[in-house]
């Protein structure tokens, strides 16, 4: 979409029961206040008594009032009507994503690069961590590190640590290879607004080393997979997939590194349509724009 | 897009001038004649005088007026505002679609497969080759097939006489590896309207001969573009490209094999969005929804 | 491989414990009788211990003995020395191969398409199926066509009549979308030459409707597997694999549309690498040359 | 291949007129000497007076000789006799990599990364740039940076300072989108041992912003090739290709981008491809194993 990315734009993300007259009332709604619309999506799940998703991106330029104001209206005049679930991102109010690592570093300096190069428009107040390893890595791209290390027996205390620093301070949290499983208390915080990333095999392989079975199973493709996180383990919705070939001349170790290149790349671009607001979850399931 | 090939629904295709108010006055329409959106795609080169696109589809159940009047309707009270360029194609008119060989199978097999198996809504009211090759394989999948023989001498005659085959039977056409430049003056006649597939290379290699070019280049990737037919040979607006891997194992008969593949593959998907409505042309681009 | 399927050629395919001298015996054994090597193909698993494999392709013209002397001095002096697994095929020799299917005819056409083009060097003697429905397509490619119906009650006996009409008549059998499980007796006949396709996903769905499954918890890849079949169901030695993006976009009837595509496609490869003997079974898994 | 990266390991290149007994007169000499095979690949141009290629990968720790005694004896006993164009390349003799840049950073930063994480094996003594931008960057890395400025009229001059830099200290050069043209005694001096990574598009275009060509065009794919500079311009032997696809929604900027993520990944395969000596010159082309 050209010039989403403009300062001067909205998105607009709704999603309701799917009824005739939506489009038309959103879209004139839209007119009326002078937000022009640079591009938009639909999508139902089924036209009878499905539900509806759309987005849609506007010009703020020729607004005909405040944005708290033009909130408001489109509550009282379109969305209590249509019993949206709804909400307004501007592009020039940038994201703040913290993130979460443990000792790999391969997810974490692709974020940070891609934030560097201007790929991602974003804040990164800082990175948290359990182990003291990527503090240097982290620091050179200038962004702060918090060390909270845990135990068996700190775990508690210290996921409490964690939240007071995100308190407040971010709109969204990456676990790039972060291995420590949050409490449902944690994830309740922050609904469809954690992202994790983990490999994918065909056929799944459970339990530890995975790439160990893949490799003993001969798999042909590694993968990745990137989800919004929920209670349950790596159920969330899916945001993002890909896989790589691989073949029998491919060791454990190599599988390992394919599977990295991987993981880092599907999270890049999983991130990347949360932070343009082109993520809808819909029960366990994503509508990505 | 669930539904899609609903026979009850109609995709309305516009593109004009971007204004403000494009989106709110067609969908303001739609849902005052009844005709409930089921999905909706819309884009814009530029907002600042670029050109908007849309492709929405409608269920026609509800429509209160005939397909006549609606049509009439629409060009009265929105398409000439906006000076649009628009089209309606309803999903119970379906396309026909003719054929043209030459003596390869593989893209004509897989459309004619693709047909019969119920994944192509169309009709194939015939194919046409200039050789005969073909005839058992086309009959045997209950379609005529017209042999048209040429040679230097006679090619303007062919020509007419696959024109006056065409002439008010079909709505699209097929190049399935017809091995036969069209004249501009056919080529005028369906505008928009002649798909055909060729391979691509990266880099590119012109001439007689380009497997084998590509051969002892060593390329690494082999591919196929498909493109709607204008003037300039094999230079109309792309409509899919996709491209295969190779390596130094494969001889210049195994890339050509691969080369097919890509062929019925990649037209394949172009006749699909074709058939579907899914394509807008603009300059010599598309926009596929 | 260039001229890999040059009819005077043999393909050479060994698996032994992996110890010094194993490519040297083999090559000096090649050289002295004047079977020149066309190419080759070494895997070790791990050179301290492990399982190595070879594939070599070498021409037959100059070969100073026939061909049941030479396999009878290759045992003699080189396999039995490093106890090796070992078998030679001739590519004039071509094998034989039945498909077995029920209703789909998606990879019963693209097989018999594939040979008749030239691309698969192989007989087709029949395929048997346990419904009637594919029974014209398969006659207008010349190839015969074996009803044998089977209720829950004759399951046993028409399987029966399908190992009676395979004996001695094929050298190994595609599962072209056939809806019926093979007895473990019916396995031990053929090890390593049945072959099976089906669909797979990330993450797998185990049960029935696994595409409703898929659509639900909104997959972005939709797979197949080709592998060879052993006792435990879907679960032998896999051969090829491969995916294809999806969307919100696709219906659950677009996933299995999807699906199928991919079926064929994999299902192609997983023959073709079967047919030119570059498919070594390891314990559960292939070395795939 | 598994292991292929001990230390222990040694591989042998090999490409000479094809004629039997290579691989016979090859494995036999190793097997005398102790170095047991590890993995091996083969290919020929043509058996009948075409070109034969031969990698073999080693163990040293049985070798009953010195290197320099086991390279000479090599000569004498088997290359001479097939009139060899080959080399062995020691795994714990680590190479040598300079990096050449202007001022994009993403090739450069994925390069010293892939080294940091031990993911290639590979010394960067140092990155030289024409300007000074990513002299942090580099340095944050431990690796040293020298600007080298030019301007039309000193241009030769700072070429003459590059190789004065390289000299005795690099095996190889990556040029990690260098945007200065090498003049053909640079080349001369390493030959096939400086690789390149450019854009590539189906079709291709030419001259300056292909991107904008490419969108005007509407291409669907966005790729990158990594070659081997010769004197020709781009027109080397190519060691990787890939590609992205695109679509409408795509901006400028947006294929700018995807075109960054190609070129860092398919350089990265191919500088990898280099390190494990798996890359083999044959005119024009490469034979990559």
């Amino acid at each position: 979409m050209p010039d989403s990315r403009n300062p001067n734009t909205a998105r607009l993300l709704i999603s309701c029961p799917d009824r005739p007259g939506v489009v038309a009332a959103v879209s004139q709604f839209l007119y009326a206040h002078g937000a022009n619309v640079l591009g938009s999506s639909q999508h139902s799940t089924d036209p009878r008594g499905g539900t509806f998703f759309m987005r849609m991106v506007f010009y703020l330029e020729d607004l005909d009032v405040t944005r708290p104001q033009f909130e408001r209206a489109f509550q009282e005049v379109v969305a209590s009507k249509f019993a949206m679930d709804w909400r307004v991102a501007y592009a020039d109010e940038v994201k703040h994503m913290a993130i979460l690592v443990s000792k790999y570093d391969h997810c974490l300096m692709d974020l940070l690069w891609r934030r560097r190069s201007g790929e991602f428009e974003v804040e990164i107040p800082f990175v948290i961590s359990n182990h003291e390893d990527l503090q240097d890595l982290t620091v050179s791209f200038g962004v702060g590190y918090h060390y909270l290390p845990l135990s068996k027996e700190t775990k508690a205390e210290q996921e409490q640590q964690v939240l007071t620093l995100l308190e407040n301070k971010v709109d969204f949290i990456v676990l790039a290879r972060y291995m420590q499983i949050l409490s449902p208390e944690f994830v309740a915080l922050y609904p469809g607004r954690i992202i994790n990333i983990h490999h994918s095999f065909l056929p799944a392989f459970v339990g530890t080393n995975p790439y160990k079975h893949a490799y003993e199973r001969g798999v042909k493709l590694i993968g990745a997979t990137a989800h919004y996180v929920t209670d349950e383990l790596d159920e969330g919705p899916i945001i993002e997939q890909d896989v790589t070939r691989v073949s029998h001349r491919e060791s454990v170790s190599d599988l390992i590194r394919v599977g990295r290149e991987m993981e880092r790349t599907v999270l890049a671009r999983a991130v990347a349509a949360h932070l343009e607001d082109r993520v809808l979850i819909f029960g366990n399931k994503t509508v990505v724009f």
